[in-house]
């Protein structure tokens, strides 16, 4: 294939990754890459890390890993790609294989030929449609910046409150930036009845923000920003309104999701989503088979539920900026999918998800249910060892693994359990694969029977029957909430664990140990529901499973245990922690 | 199915899994567990930390993680199981389907009578066939019993100096046990040419043989232990005589390898493999229906060779418990194979492995190639990033990942990619699954290009002949060694980097930064077979494609870079230290 001449619309992720990618494949090619900013090929998600002060010059989200600066003039002399910044593309031509282009700086506008074009356009934050949000304490974290104008009016003493708005991932990492090293005090109002929906289920967004509350930012839910105003009482610069209070802040940020930039190729005729992502085939192409899109202005296809979806993550434009690069090369590349992974630090807790939310898997019409596990994140006996949360959620019917979620205070321990389970859902996996699932063991990194197997085991023992389950939202509504004695709790821990639960809560809370229930099983009241309750969920199944041969009675097993509900905030009675792990 | 009577043989990993799945889903079934140890139900992959003090009570082993101990008792009251220990099975009688036991304290013996049989019999460590190695100081540490034997006189005092035979993993753990809490002189005698032999290739294994050596434990290789004999002068006990020299030492501990305890299946006319495995179904039934088999008494299939394979690890023996559980209880569960996934810390580093070597690859007859990247393991700009050594082989024909090997201080973050490999090799995985590996990314836990993408992309690039590669072994032998200075180092690095190697080695290492090159072109002699040289292989690789384009020269990318070199202790010059990420 003889040379070609490529143009890339934007230059942050996806567009350096093409370009530099080609590069290598057909050092021949000629590469033009443009972007309407001045700052380009920076990695944006660590802007909440700027921001906090963990990494102090925003040079290094800029910078290569070994140490020099992603300018204009490094593309030029690293990889041969030209560069022009603070350019912006007004227009395409298709039928003359030309961008209409216009340098903002002396205003001088050209059409730059290509023979095959890449849109790396990327996203805008949504905005919010209330009255003040166009004023300029009010700022949104789109882009590097606005990330600089921000930590600079804190840097300046400008803000002792925040408030943001969202409690979606960016939302939280800002909270946290605020709160954590600046001391600001910080609110989030989030429209949802949790915090990061749709990334995780309630139960264990009930202990992301109770984690988030600990550090004393104050979390508002089911609330809706009304408008933003400037102070009259002069102590803070703005009044937000909200659908239940008003709250005083300096600054006010927005982080309500972000939307594709796809203007461009909207006007240009080509193929766009109705929620305006892109439309590409698995090469990347878009309708046009000369022009290709990617990042966060493309559409992609989700692997979990077989549709197109939209999920921006600069991981992806790196993996979709090299299929590119392959594609623009003469090669045969493809980029499948996602299944939505997904991590996040807030404060001292991990979370991270992968495929689809319980939620999310009954809505997509799945005959789906789910099992909660807390465990060790290690061998229980290895001293580091720390509990982690982790959910799955599987089709019934399939027995298919649809997503898994959880929390940690080791990260790496978590990402990697979810790694793993992620690298299994493109296959269709299934609840006997993880079953099976080979950890590499040892105990300073993993459990004999670690988390993700006894996540699977748990799921399966539901699917065929071995117990129903209960989930700590359903716990608070029926036994903490309702007052019926008709429900009432067997807690088949020792008595120093279960003292301070049948101190308050008498007759509602019977201990009878799980290791002398089989002698004491006529203690058992056969006409109340029973919300079987060890630490974990472990203990209570083993159980339910020696009460399964005493006859029938009702009997449900608190997933998670009291490790579950202390870690929602819901009861904190005093007593020695445990731990459990097997299933 | 009506109740039936079951009868386990071993009661340390997989016996007790079993039975306590089997009881939970057949709580009406008789389950009798018999060991003729007293220890059961310990984790015996904890030995090394009871011994070095990580662990301080031997019971923490033998414990629930609800810190119940598992004993006899606590089986018989929390899981309806019959247990009883010092009692050995001595034969089994297929056809009255008895098993003959004694007891080792009273010497009664009795046929216990079963439905269904289960041997989980285990392993044992392999003698070495030497003068002296029945010494009382020579131990193995293969149960608990010698454990406890071995600490008990290490805390007495009575070692000062102790030599360990055997490099494997638990030679290795050993080692660290001995040396680092307790202060013990130690050394380490290997017969193969490497540590960790058939864990690691060659280039990976000098990494941690370093790393051992840098903690002042002794490694000698290649040597045989010849004979060990009390020592005359008294000073300590034993004196071991290898191939190369005489080590005295107050302990020797043997640590070559374990086989299966098979006899009894044997007599029994089981099939047992060659090498003495027995030989099961992937329902983990014997050739006789009514006995199964599992554990490290039993043989697997390999499922990246597809043939069957001896790999002894306790969380295996725990998934094959449970799938012998649920066939038994009348439920249909299968074992399809192994991985191989393997993990150990070695004082600060971390090593795992799965699927296998590049040997082990050319051994089977693949066509089988390898790429190693050296990145950091999460966002390179986020302050706890550390570098992290990833190899991955792969077969050229089929682009199939056989396997990966890698290094990393941080422990919980190498073992999550390792695993997330090992997810995607039973589903036979190519080269392009990898390199599109969904990791879920933020800056504290994964790069956006991730190492795991990241050496999926490396090794494509080496199968596409985009370059050929070098290993720090090769260098050491052509570069190092061969003082011909028909091969050059052409170092693309900065020149505060390069300083010290040109002061070094003068015209023979060449500087010349990768962002200079395409105008320096003619610099470069064409006479020569030039290593391209820079911290990690990117840059070098970058360079290498801006050298084909300038016309045919022999040029070689040296893996891992000056970061490799460094870290196999072959070349120790100051400079600044810098890591680079990018495929």
């Amino acid at each position: 294939m003889e040379a070609k001449r490529v143009v890339i619309i934007g230059a942050v992720a996806l567009g350096p990754k093409t370009a530099c990618r080609l590069k290598r494949l057909r050092p021949d090619f000629e590469v033009v890459m443009i972007d309407q900013d001045e700052h380009i090929s920076y990695g944006g998600c660590g802007i909440p890390y700027f921001i906090s002060g963990d990494i102090s010059d925003v040079k290094e989200l800029m910078s290569t890993s070994f140490h020099m600066e992603r300018s204009p003039q490094f593309f030029e002399d690293a990889k041969d790609v030209r560069v022009r910044v603070k350019t912006r593309a007004e227009s395409i031509d298709r039928r003359a294989k030309t961008v209409h282009v216009r340098d903002l700086v002396t205003g001088k506008q050209e059409d730059l030929p290509y023979d095959k074009l890449v849109l790396a356009t990327g996203s805008q934050p949504n905005r919010l449609p209330i009255p003040g949000a166009d004023l300029p304490e009010v700022m949104s974290v789109s882009n590097l910046s606005s990330a600089m104008a921000i930590k600079e009016r804190i840097a300046k003493g400008e803000v002792d409150r925040a408030v943001i708005i969202g409690a979606g991932a960016i939302g939280i990492e800002m909270a946290e930036a605020l709160s954590d090293l600046w001391g600001i005090e910080t609110s989030i109002v989030e429209i949802a009845g949790q915090v990061l929906p749709g990334v995780l289920d309630s139960s264990l967004a009930r202990m992301v923000q109770r984690h988030i509350e600990e550090k004393e930012v104050a979390v508002y839910l089911n609330e809706t920003a009304r408008d933003i105003r400037k102070s009259d009482n002069g102590e803070h610069r703005l009044q937000l309104t909200t659908s239940q209070r008003t709250l005083d802040a300096d600054l006010v940020i927005t982080a309500v999701g972000i939307h594709p930039h796809s203007k461009l190729a909207q006007e240009a005729g080509l193929l766009v989503s109705p929620k305006g992502g892109i439309v590409v085939n698995n090469r990347m192409q878009t309708s046009d088979q000369d022009i290709y899109a990617g990042g966060d202005c493309a559409e992609v296809m989700h692997l979990v539920t077989g549709k197109p979806a939209y999920f921006p993550q600069g991981s992806l434009a790196n993996r979709q900026g090299r299929v590119i690069g392959t594609n623009l090369a003469g090669g045969f590349a493809v980029f499948r999918g996602i299944v939505g992974s997904f991590s996040i630090k807030i404060f001292d807790l991990a979370v991270a998800s992968t495929g689809i939310t319980l939620n999310a898997a009954l809505r997509e019409g799945f005959d789906a249910a789910h099992a909660l596990v807390v465990q060790a994140d290690r061998a229980h006996f290895y001293p580091t060892q720390d509990l982690m949360y982790l959910q799955l959620v599987v089709d019934r019917k399939t027995r298919r693994i649809l997503g898994a979620q959880g929390l940690a205070s080791n990260g790496d321990a978590l990402v990697g359990r979810i790694d793993s389970i992620a690298a299994m859902l493109p296959y269709r996996a299934t609840l006997d694969d993880l079953s099976n699932m080979e950890v590499a063991y040892s105990p300073p990194y993993a459990s004999a029977l670690d988390i993700v197997n006894a996540v699977a085991n748990t799921a399966e023992n539901v699917l065929d029957g071995y117990m129903t389950t209960m989930d700590v939202d359903e716990f608070e509504k029926c036994f903490l909430e309702g007052e019926s004695d008709n429900c009432i709790c067997l807690d088949v821990r020792g008595p120093a664990n279960a003292a301070p639960y049948v101190a308050k809560f008498g007759e509602r809370w019977l201990n009878i140990p799980q290791e002398t229930l089989k002698r004491r099983l006529a203690e058992i009241p056969r006409d109340k529901r029973l919300i079987v309750v060890c630490n974990s969920g472990v203990r209570s199944y083993e159980a339910i499973r020696q009460l399964s041969c005493a006859g029938p009675c009702d009997v449900i097993n608190l997933q998670g245990g009291v490790a579950a509900i202390k870690k929602s905030g819901l009861l904190n009675l005093s007593e020695e922690s445990e731990s459990e792990a097997e299933s």
